[in-house]
């Protein structure tokens, strides 16, 4: 994509184009099968384990094509972004294999592992408060003081290509599937799967999963108008974003077919489900797209069914917390 | 082997053996890395991922050889066993495949999420007080009663050299190891990985790794003479075994090079490190190969270094004592 289009809406074209990007840079994550869960669901599952990629979730996609693209002065002169965490610990390490200086916005209680590991890739991380301040502003502003590229977490054509890629290597696995289930936060996973399931399995149900405290995009989807949330209180902290985006907004209008939103208690039931069963360590917003299948918030029976767990970084001191939380989920009922 | 050398010490023609029994049955499990690890411990570490095996254990490989090789007549009659946890799933497993009857005699205190499972895949599942009773004793007369064949968890021909096959296929990812690590209960795993790389990769140092509260198998090692414990207090619930068996302990003394002993709370803290950088579970007992390396139990530095990952699978609601355990582990000072 020429610099001059960076705001056009990206394509299938661009996420095949991500693919090639990132080749070499990002892992190829695996995905695995539970014969236990698929019996208790009635389906068959397929996990794309995104909480095994570089910095420990999908954002790294994303970030390595955007970065990768950057003109060489613009790489000198390096790129500020906001995030809540996977994006910034993606950015860091996408600019340090890329040897871009990078400045990182990040909210004052985002958890202390993603702040560490931001800092541990080498970004200079800038702390704000996220009742009081704007993040976006905050960034904006670095950008222009230091002349700094800013690449956004999710509304950003590079970044929904490069997020497209994980649902791409899936269908590349599995063949055609009926559902596809991405946790959605501001859109930029859920943009770009969907683009690749229009093209790569055409009929293909994808759905976005958000928490309940943070519906926003379940909303926008029903009435078709952008809605927002304020700092919604929720396990998934990597789908807090206010609001869809320009960019994925209209993406996800067009191919997505349903939004749907769980509960804290039941996400993170499921969440420790799929710890006890795959082995697996995925973070609460890595689970949303499990939830919405296991606890039968969408009725997947008889179906093939692929659902990404796009990340696994947890800060193992929020476990006892988030067992009391898991343990007031209230019994699933009959299959819907 | 035929059935009249069953009390025959296994060979690794046995283990080439049990390789093609178990073959399709069995996960060929993944060797996963990790540059942060790497660079912690300054050595190249590659992590068989025994979690992700079938019932979650490398029991699996043993159980499975184990039970496929009985005569029609004891298939039919079936079979009885004693295991504190993933030897009983194994064998249940096992069993349920091919449709072998099983009963497991395990401990009332076993986690529940161990006995569940068990029970899960089809097996009778006979509680003992693990301070009153003896489960050999309870095994052996089970099988008289019934007529079913004893599968002991770890002194047994068949099991050994099933559990061998995991350091085989480690050894045929990776090509020769300096080093290779694996968890020492009764000594099934370290004495079928013994025999693997002492042909695999001849030279290899193969280290047995136990709690320090149940370290009879270091002191066996030393003194050359069979050692024993009595329920051991450690979170490692599956090297809780009183000793290693007449038939381990002659192949762990010939071939094995060391046995270490790890306390519990560095033991935890590396297995919240694997969670934390692999993202996957694996349980206590599971890591403790991992922690000898990661904790400077053994200098490994500059080495490449096979560490079997043994199981993955843990009793959720014990996290938060597990967190306040491992937060009383020394700092790890500089290296040995």
């Amino acid at each position: 994509m020429p610099a001059h289009l960076e705001d056009a809406p990206p394509t299938f074209d661009d996420v095949l184009g991500a693919a090639r990007q990132i080749a070499g840079a990002a892992h190829r994550t695996p995905v695995v099968t539970s014969r236990t869960i698929d019996d208790r669901v009635g389906a068959r599952l397929f996990f794309k384990c995104e909480n095994l990629q570089r910095a420990g979730a999908f954002k790294f996609r994303g970030a390595y094509n955007a970065l990768s693209r950057l003109s060489a002065d613009q790489r000198r002169r390096g790129v500020v972004t906001f995030s809540s965490g996977n994006h910034a610990q993606a950015i860091a390490l996408a600019g340090q294999l890329l040897d871009v200086p990078r400045v990182i916005v990040m909210p004052a209680d985002a958890p202390a592992v993603k702040i560490a590991a931001t800092r541990g890739y080498g970004g200079e991380v800038v702390l704000y408060d996220r009742a009081r301040e704007d993040r976006e502003e905050i960034g904006r502003r670095l950008g222009q003081e230091r002349g700094l590229a800013v690449i956004p977490p999710y509304n950003h054509p590079h970044i929904i290509a490069g997020q497209g890629t994980a649902a791409l290597e899936l269908f590349e696995e599995t063949g055609a599937l009926d559902h596809l289930f991405a946790p959605c936060g501001g859109g930029g996973l859920l943009a770009g799967s969907s683009l690749s399931a229009a093209a790569a399995s055409p009929g293909c149900r994808v759905v976005g999963v958000e928490p309940a405290a943070g519906d926003d995009a379940a909303r926008s989807f029903r009435t078709r108008t952008l809605q927002t949330v304020s700092n919604p209180q929720t396990v998934a902290d990597g789908a807090r974003t206010p609001s869809l985006g320009s960019l994925t907004f209209p993406i996800v209008l067009q191919h997505a077919s349903d939004i749907v939103s769980v509960e804290d208690p039941p996400l993170l039931r499921t969440m420790f489900h799929l710890w006890e069963r795959l082995k697996l360590v995925v973070e609460p917003t890595g689970a949303l797209g499990a939830a919405a299948a296991v606890e039968r918030v969408v009725d997947v029976r008889g179906a093939r069914v692929g659902i990404i767990l796009s990340g696994g970084n947890v800060e193992l001191a929020q476990i006892p917390a988030w067992l009391e939380i898991s343990a007031r989920a209230r019994h699933t009922g009959q299959p819907v």
